[in-house]
C-alpha cells in the first residue's frame, strides 16, 4: 500500500526472481498453447508485478486494476499466480484451452479482473467509470489501468482523457507499457505520436519511468496517488525483456516460442523446462472457475406516473420524468442513480434529473465512445445507471463500446430518443433505422419500444429493478396516450408491464397489423380505415421487440392475414423475426413486411413517411390489395 | 485563388453585405421551416464566404470544402446562394422540407459539397481521404474541412490529425468555428478542452484568426496553402453573430427563431421581410435537384486463380493474392488500387500488396474510426479501395462511419477477417458474430462471404469492377479448396461468381442444410455422417447472405426440411432471412436455425465450436432428431 518511500533492496531482489520466474511462465503457457501474446506480455510484466503487489487488492474497497491491452493476459495471468492469487499449473497448462477461465485476452471473474478486455482503447473509459462510481461513493481506492503503447492511437483514449480531467478523477493513473513495438513495427513508423504531449494537452500529469525497474515504477505508483490530477505513468520497457532474441522485435507481439526458441529462452531465463509436465496436464479439464459477485442494488421502482392524452407528454419526457423520479426516490435512501450526456440533456430530457441530482448527472461531451464504455462500466458497481442519446449516437457509434459492456454483463440501462424517420427534418445521419437490427446482436440486452408515455414510464421502472442490460428507445415526436373506448388509459394504474407480452390493442376478423412505438397510433388509423370499408383488421403493439407472446401469437394465427409496421430498417426490424416464428407454427395465411427501405429525405416525419410509403394513406392503398385478396380466396376455397 | 497579399477594401466590403445579406437568408429559411441551427450557421457564416469565394471551385482538379458540422447547412446554403451558385429563392423557400435538396445537414450532391455530414466528427477523417487522393494524383488542389468546436470533443479527430501528420497532408487546412457554445452551453464547461494544443501536440501547425475578420481569414487561409504541414486555423466566432440577441448563448443553436424575434433580427440587420413570398412559395415543390457525378473506373479484374488443396491457401490468403493481383494490374495502367490497413497487415494479407505498392499502401495505425471514414472518402474519387480488417474491428468498432460512407453511397470494398468463432483463442472480444446482422442495416451494402479459396478470388475481383459497397468476409482458419468428385476445383476455370446465386454442393431427398463459409466444410460432414445412415441431405452454399436464389429455392421447397447453419448470432445471421423467404413461399415442411447463441470460450476453433453446440458431432446428434422424425411423419401421412 506505498507507505515506504522507496523499495529496499530485499523487495527488489524478489521482485526481480519473481519477474524470471513469471517470463519463464509465459513463455512455457504460449509454447503449449502454441498461441498468444508472449512480447508485451514479458514488457508488461515488470509492470504488473509492482502494481498487484503493492495495490490494496484485498480491503474493501479495494483498488481496481484493469488491463486495457487485455492480450497481455500471460503476463496477468503470470503475475497473480507467482503472488498466490491464481493456481500456478492450472494457469500454465490450461492457457487458452476452451472450457479454462484462463483465456487470451483477460476476462471479468478471474480474480482481480474486473473488466473483460480485448478491443484496444477502451480500458480508460471503463477505468473513469470505475473511479468516478469510487468518487461518487466516497472510497478511498484507486484505479490503475495498463494499456499498451500502440492502444494510444484510439481517438476514445483523448476522450477518456478530457472526461477524467473534467471530474477531477485524481484516483486514476494509467500506465503505459511503451516498448515502443506494435504488430507492424516500430510505432513511431506505424503511426507517430507524441504519447506525453497527448496527456499533457489534456491536462494530465506525466511521469516516465524505466519500465522494468521495480523501484522506479513504485515510485512513481506512489507519487501518482499523491497528485490532485489524473496521472499518467509512460514506462519506457522492452518487448521480449529478459530474453534477449525475443527483445525489441515485433515478431513476438503476437506469436509464442517454437520449440528452439522455448528451449533457448528458458536457458537464458535459467529456468526448469518442465514443459512436458503441463503438456501432460493440458490433456485434462481444468478444475479452477472463475466467478464474479455483481455488486447488489435495492431500488425502489416508486409507482407508474399516469399521463392523460392532454398532458401533452411525449416518451422522452416521460422518461425523463420516470429518471427524476428514480433519482428522487432511491438517491436520498443511498442507492445511486446516475445519467450520462452526451451534449444533449435537453433533447433527451435528462435535464430535470441534471438539475435535481446534479453530482449523479454527468456531462461529457461529444465522446459518445467514451460515454458508452464508461457508463457500463459504473453498472456493474452497484449504481443505477443510464445513458440516454439520440439512437445514431447511444447505438449506432458505439456499438462495439456496448458489444464489450454485453460481453461483461453491465447493468446499464440505454434509452435512446429520435428513433426512426421520426426524428424527422435532421434527415438521413440522424436516421437511427437499425435500433433493433444492431442491438439484437447483443446477446444479454433485451430492447423495449414503448408506445406511449404511459407504457413508457412503466418500461423505465421495469428495466430499473430488472438487472441487465436494456436498450429503451423513443422517437422525437410525441405519441398520443392510448386509451380504451372509454377514455381511460390503456397502459393506466391497472396495467403492470410484463416483458415479453404483446398488446392487443383492437380485435379484427381479417387481418393483423403487429407494429410498436410511433407506429401504433397510425396502425389504428389504417384500421379505422378499412373498418369503413368493412374489413376489420386486429392491432397489436409489441414493446418487446424480440420476444414472442405465444398467446397472441396463437390468436393471430388464426388469421388469413399478418403484417408487420414499422419505422425501421425493412430487413433487421421485426419483420423477419416474426417470419421466422410464423413459420416455426406454420402459419398458412398471407404475411407481408413494411418498414424503411432505404434513408429518407430531410422534413417533418409524415412527409418523410409518405416519401416511404409508410404513412397511413400508401399503408391503406398497400394494404386494401393484400387484404381484399385474401377474403376473395377466403371465398373461392 | 489567393494571389493577392491582402484582401482590398472594396472586397471587404462586398463580404460584409453579403455576409448581411446570408444572415437574413440563414433567419428566414430556419424561421420558415420552423426547425434548423441559425446560430452556428451564423458564426460559421464569414468563414464559408471567404472560403467559397476565394477556394477554387471551378477549375479541375478544384478544391474541396468538406463541412464536418453538417447542421450549419442553412450557413452554407446562403453562401452558395449568395455567390450564385444554388437558387436564392429555392433555398430559403424549402429548406428542410421533404423533397427539396436542402436538407437539414449537408447532403453530397448539392454543388460543392462532396460529403454528407451531420453526426460530428467523422469531417477531418473524410478530409484525409480526398487529401490522400488529391496528393496519389498529384493534383494541385487543397482540401478544406470546417469543423464546430463542440465537435473537437470526439477522439476519431484526433486519429484523423496523427493520420494527416504521419502522411504529410499539407494539402489540408482545418477551419474551426470557435464560438464557444454548443447545445448545453459554453463549451469549457461541457467538456474543458485546448483545442490548440491538442493539435500542436499532434504535430500540426495553428493560426487563431477572429472569424469574422474577412481579411485575417482569407490570410490565414493563403497561410495555410504555403506551409508544408497541415494547419488548423481557430477562427475565433460568436454565436448569431450579428444580431446582438442572438449573440452568445446557446438558445440558437438548434432553435429557429419565433416570429418576434426574427421581426427584429430583420430589423437589425437592416434586411427586407420579405417571408410571406417565401411561405407561399414553400406551398409548391422545390425543382431544383442535386446530384453526383461519380468519378470513373476502369477496372482490369484480371483472371481468377485457381488453387488446390495442396497450396494450403486460405481464404485472406486468397483475398490478399487478389489484392495484389488487382494492384499488378491496374496500377500501372493508371487505375490507382489503394488498401488501408489498422497494425493488421501481416494477419488479413494486405503485406504483399504493400510491399509491391508501397505508395498505395496506408498504414492508418490502430485508428479504425479514422480509416473507415478516410477509406471510404477516398472511394468516391476514382480509385479502388479497399479497407482490410479483423471483422470485430473493421465492422463492428466501425459501423456508424460505415453507415456514414453508406450515406455517401461510397464505393468501398470492405474485406474483415477472422469473422465468426473461426477467430478461436482471441477470445471473447475478438468474436464477430454480427458480421451480417450489422451489415444489413446498411441498405446499399453487399455482403459476401466464399467458402473458400477459389471463390474468394472471384469474389475480390467481382467486388473489384462492380460499383458500390461490399463487405467480403472470411475466417481465421483455412478452409478445404471445394472439389467436384473428380477432384477438379469447384470453383475452378469454368466457374463465375454471380451475386444472388447460390451454390448447390450436393444434392439429397431428406433434407437440406443451408450455410456459408467455413460451415460449408462441416455441413459435408455432417452429410456425410448421414449418408451412413441412408439419409441424404442437400446442401447449399449460400455466399450472398442477403440474396436469394429463387432457383434453388424452389428445389428447396421439395424438401421436408431445411435448416440454416451458420458461424453467427443465430438471430440475426441468415436464419430468420430464410425462414421469411420460406414463408413467402409457403413451405410446408419443418425449419431449424443453428447458430451462435452467446459469446464463446477462448480455444481452439473445433473446441469453441464444440462449446457452442456447433462442430460436427454436435450437429448430427441435434439433427437427427429432426431428419429421422421427419420421414416417421412423411411415413405416417
Amino acid at each position: 500500500m506505498f507507505e515506504k518511500e522507496r523499495l529496499g533492496e530485499y523487495e527488489i531482489k524478489n521482485l526481480k526472481e519473481l519477474s524470471r520466474f513469471a517470463k519463464g511462465d509465459i513463455i512455457k503457457m504460449t509454447t503449449l498453447a502454441g498461441t498468444g501474446h508472449p512480447g508485451g506480455s514479458m514488457s508488461s510484466l515488470d509492470l504488473y508485478l509492482v502494481l498487484f503487489f503493492f495495490a490494496n487488492l484485498l480491503d474493501e474497497p479495494r483498488d481496481k486494476v484493469l488491463i486495457s491491452h487485455g492480450h497481455t493476459s500471460p503476463g496477468v495471468y503470470a503475475t497473480l499466480a507467482r503472488l498466490g492469487y491464481l493456481p500456478l499449473h492450472d494457469v500454465i497448462a490450461f492457457f487458452r484451452k476452451a472450457g479454462s477461465p484462463f483465456e487470451g485476452h483477460v476476462v471479468k471473474g478471474t480474480p482481480f479482473i474486473d473488466w473483460s478486455t480485448g478491443n484496444l482503447g477502451q480500458g480508460l473509459s471503463a477505468g473513469c467509470g470505475f473511479a468516478l462510481s469510487a468518487k461518487l461513493k466516497r472510497e478511498n481506492s484507486h484505479i490503475y489501468v495498463v494499456m499498451s503503447d500502440g492502444e494510444q492511437q484510439k481517438g476514445q483514449i483523448g476522450e477518456a482523457r478530457r472526461f477524467a480531467k473534467k471530474y477531477n478523477l485524481s484516483n486514476i493513473t494509467t500506465l503505459i507499457d511503451y516498448n515502443n513495438i506494435q504488430i507492424s513495427g516500430h510505432c513511431g513508423k506505424v503511426m507517430p505520436q507524441n504519447i506525453v504531449e497527448n496527456y499533457l494537452s489534456d491536462g494530465w500529469d506525466v511521469i516516465e519511468v524505466d519500465g522494468h525497474d521495480h523501484n522506479e515504477i513504485y515510485k512513481a505508483l506512489k507519487r501518482a496517488r499523491t497528485v490532485d490530477n489524473p496521472v499518467c505513468i509512460l514506462a519506457n520497457t522492452v518487448i521480449g525483456n529478459g530474453v534477449g532474441f525475443m527483445e525489441n522485435t515485433e515478431k513476438y507481439h503476437g506469436n509464442p516460442l517454437n520449440p528452439a526458441e522455448y528451449k533457448l529462452a528458458i536457458e537464458i531465463l535459467d529456468l526448469e523446462d518442465d514443459l512436458e509436465f503441463y503438456r501432460d496436464r493440458r490433456k485434462g479439464a481444468c478444475a479452477w472457475r472463475s466467478s464474479y459477485k455483481e455488486a447488489p442494488m435495492s431500488i425502489d421502482p416508486g409507482d407508474p406516473f399516469v399521463y392523460r392524452d392532454e398532458d401533452k407528454v411525449d416518451n422522452r419526457t416521460a422518461f425523463g420524468k420516470a429518471l427524476k423520479d428514480l433519482g428522487d426516490r432511491n438517491i436520498s435512501k443511498g442507492q445511486l442513480v446516475c445519467a450520462f450526456d452526451c451534449d444533449l440533456a435537453s433533447s433527451v430530457k435528462t435535464a430535470d434529473f441534471a438539475k435535481a441530482h446534479p453530482d449523479c448527472f454527468f456531462q461529457a461531451g461529444i465522446q459518445e465512445h467514451n460515454t458508452a464504455t464508461m457508463s457500463g462500466a459504473m453498472s456493474t458497481t452497484g449504481i443505477l445507471t443510464f445513458f440516454a442519446d439520440f439512437g445514431v449516437f447511444g447505438i449506432d457509434e458505439t456499438y462495439n463500446q456496448h458489444r464489450l459492456n454485453d460481453i461483461n454483463k453491465t447493468n446499464l440501462k440505454l434509452v435512446t430518443t429520435h428513433l426512426g424517420l421520426d426524428v424527422g427534418p435532421d434527415g438521413k445521419t440522424h436516421q437511427c433505422t437499425d435500433y433493433i437490427g444492431l442491438t439484437s446482436n447483443l446477446y444479454h440486452f433485451k430492447i423495449i419500444i414503448p408506445c406511449d408515455p404511459n407504457q413508457t414510464d412503466q418500461v423505465v421502472r421495469y428495466a430499473a429493478k430488472e438487472n441487465g442490460n436494456f436498450l429503451i428507445g423513443t422517437g422525437r415526436n410525441r405519441w398520443p396516450v392510448m386509451s380504451r373506448e372509454d377514455g381511460t388509459p390503456l397502459f393506466g394504474k391497472d396495467y403492470t408491464f410484463d416483458y415479453g407480452k404483446m398488446d392487443v390493442i383492437r380485435v379484427g376478423q381479417d387481418g393483423a397489423i403487429i407494429t410498436y412505438g410511433g407506429m401504433v397510433i397510425r396502425a389504428i388509423k389504417i384500421a379505422d380505415a378499412f373498418e369503413k370499408k368493412g374489413i376489420s383488421l386486429t392491432i397489436v403493439n409489441m414493446p418487446c421487440v424480440r420476444a414472442v407472446d405465444d398467446g397472441v401469437l396463437a390468436e393471430l394465427m388464426k388469421l388469413p392475414f399478418i403484417c408487420t409496421y414499422e419505422d425501421h430498417n425493412i430487413n433487421t426490424g421485426i419483420g423477419p423475426f416474426i417470419a421466422q416464428e410464423l413459420l416455426k407454427r406454420r402459419y398458412e395465411g398471407k404475411m407481408e413486411s413494411f418498414g424503411v427501405k432505404d434513408y429518407g429525405p430531410s422534413g417533418e416525419t409524415d412527409e418523410v413517411m409518405a416519401a416511404e410509403g409508410l404513412d397511413v394513406d400508401s399503408m391503406v392503398k398497400a394494404l386494401s390489395k393484400v387484404v381484399k385478396r385474401k377474403r376473395r380466396s377466403k371465398k373461392a376455397s
